[in-house]
């Protein structure tokens, strides 16, 4: 399964331009990042689902996050994510079809997030092979392409006369539990390989410094 | 542990009234209603958050709601609860000394969320007593006051750059693992007393019907 940040290999001049104190951070959070497990986003209406959604997978360390904008633009609200966008790839799609085939080509099994008798409790989620999590818009749900390319569709245990989440919620509880069995099945806090920690160690250490001082592309 | 619903009597007269099929839906929801976790919400600001939040309590079957809004009022957004606030027993206050001593009272140990080092983690919150989970104003946290209160803080574990989540969301996943983990400790999905169960029913039937049809006070 490949991330598609680039191979930049790590520049000694950034490094020096970097605290201490944010390198360490920066090992931290790249040793606990996750690709076996996506996220996906498709026609999302609300600015602050979208928001939360992406601040939610940055703080679960999930470092995929696919986007279909077939029929309504992504727009997080900005406020709301906390500068999340700069830390998880964004794989962005004007259509289904594409994201599909990425995903696939990535190695995901992709299940879809569907309040309804049938589908598989999260709980039941496999939690050996790398899984992607479909989220649909607000009010209709995810679209008939995305669907037929799901391997099934799950839902989040629920007790009360209400059977369904705000999406920002079911996403969340259903990551929140997806990551931690993917954790306990791989026994480590992250999965990247070390050419792919090379690759994200740069691209935070690029990131951290003021856009003014970031080496422009093709500078190292 | 007491629920502070009054304890009516189940009226025939509603009953008829009441469908076949939103019988057994108050019979399932019922059965699924923990009172041994609640969640207390202090000083919401935000009323898409208060309304998540009793939408989530609502479909997790968390049964009590403590509200404090000494500094703010709660005023959860409308269409967001998606009429949750029914379902769910609010006990409102305007001093958190007094929502402190109902929780007492009814026999929780509070656990405060605060996203920092020396938090317990979600995980190692008990199963085996009843708890009160409790989230503070977006921007401030919770009061010294429902601090002071506290057997102990949790965090929700995070692996990225962001050290908070959104607290709708923080609140959901921590009370779904919550939920999740005190029903596998008291090997059944709900905690009611038979009594509390009649009592819970009977409300459920009244407010099953419409505003005009429900028994006044003192009727039935």
């Amino acid at each position: 399964m490949a991330t598609d940040f680039s191979q930049k290999g790590l520049c000694g001049t950034i490094v020096c331009m970097v605290t201490g104190e944010r390198r360490m951070k920066i090992e931290r959070v790249i040793s606990g990042r996750l690709k076996g497990l996506a996220c996906v986003c498709e026609n999302f209406e609300k600015p602050h689902n979208a928001a939360a959604i992406l601040r939610t997978c940055e703080a679960l360390g999930i470092l995929n996050v696919y986007i279909v904008e077939e029929d309504v633009p992504f727009e997080p609200a900005k406020g709301v994510t906390q500068g999340a966008e700069k830390w998880v790839i964004l794989h962005r799609f004007r259509r289904a079809e594409r994201a599909i085939a990425a995903l696939k080509e990535a190695g995901y099994e992709i299940y879809a997030a569907v309040p309804r008798e049938g589908s598989l409790s999260l709980e039941e989620l496999p939690a050996d092979r790398p899984l992607a999590l479909a989220f649909g818009a607000e009010a209709t749900g995810l679209s008939e392409k995305l669907m037929s390319a799901c391997a099934g569709t799950f839902r989040i245990p629920m007790w009360g006369f209400s059977q369904s989440l705000n999406v920002s919620v079911a996403a969340a509880i259903a990551l929140y539990h997806c990551a931690r069995a993917r954790r306990r099945y791989l026994g480590r806090e992250g999965d990247l390989s070390s050419e792919e920690l090379s690759a994200l160690r740069a691209r935070y250490l690029e990131l951290s410094l003021p856009p003014s001082q970031r080496p422009r592309d093709g500078t190292h």
